[in-house]
């Protein structure tokens, strides 16, 4: 279908930006620059702000690689955090996730993605070195692996076991298994396989 | 359940403003946020700069409402349009949805917005006044109303019926009828009616 061009460079242009955004298709982009046009300029302005001092003004923990807005880890520097265990994580969402259930109070280490020779993403793209640091300085008895059950999770996975298996600590994964509120009938066959091996004593 | 806050007001900040975009939720606006997070800092620069050139320096033709960057009304001022025919529409999306179709050449009127006394939004803040003086000015042999079949839309059109009706000019309204692809099976009863009332004679 012949489709006419926007009249307006600053229209497509802001619609070409929007659509830019993960899972934002060019109608809805179209849609949100247009209520943003309809907006009052001070709240545009204050949405564009928000954003750029995100990416400008963020610290990254040199640690153990979460976020700051000051340089002072939120996790690694609130002594009530139980530092004798890690939690390592493929990204600082699955944090959020993490922290958003309460259940856990020790650190974590953020890996910054996952082992995908297919993205070109190598261990060396990895923050695994400075988890071995981490585990050099000490202290530490053990490291919860928190990665994602795809082929790609399991392979850093088994990496970084083989690089911190010489570590005199105990090393977990998080507990695989039919979720709550999931059907049985739903659940996929390598779950549900799985949630049958590792069963657990009742406990009524 | 109990949800910690984000470690981080520039997050959080930044979460706000994208979820206060329509048909944003708070996850979506977090996904989109840990995006923005990870993208290159120019990437984001350019980003919000395209949002705010878009509102602070897209222009309004003073005559039909249409945007343009440089106040040179793209529609107004193109010479191959029919100044004899004005179409009037709610919104800006529906000028583009209208010249999408490629099928229409002439002016549009954008009333910014449709009669609706639940919202508090009355004839007086609809660009009425001026699609008057612009028919005062002469010239122009049709008004389209391509307004939208809802309650606002048809108290909407019967008002400026009656603005209008003085006028020596025919006025016209977009067709309705089930839509081409629509099964008869899922159309609703009022078009449905509404196509067979107003049927027209079969060109083969």
């Amino acid at each position: 279908m012949f489709r006419r061009a926007y009249s307006s460079a600053l229209l497509e242009d802001a619609v070409d930006q929007l659509a830019s955004l993960p899972g934002v298709g060019r109608r809805t982009a179209l849609r949100l620059a247009l209520h943003l046009l309809d907006e009052p300029r001070e709240n545009v302005e204050q949405f564009a702000g928000s954003i750029l001092r995100l990416r400008r003004d963020v610290r990254h923990c040199p640690v153990c690689g979460m976020i700051s807005d000051d340089g002072a880890c939120p996790l690694c520097d609130d002594a009530r955090r139980d530092r004798t265990t890690i939690c390592v994580v493929e990204s600082l969402r699955d944090v959020l996730s993490i922290e958003n259930t309460g259940q856990y109070h020790g650190l974590y280490h953020i890996l910054g993605g996952i082992i995908s020779p297919i993205d070109g993403i190598g261990p060396d793209d990895l923050s695994i070195r400075s988890l071995c640091d981490r585990l050099e300085g000490g202290g530490v008895s053990e490291v919860i692996m928190a990665l994602s059950t795809s082929m790609e999770g399991e392979t850093t996975a088994y990496y970084l076991y083989k690089q911190i298996a010489r570590f005199p600590l105990k090393i977990t994964a998080i507990a695989r298994g039919v979720g709550f509120g999931d059907d049985l009938e739903y659940t996929d066959e390598l779950t549900l396989g799985r949630s049958i091996a590792g069963r657990q004593p009742f406990q009524p």
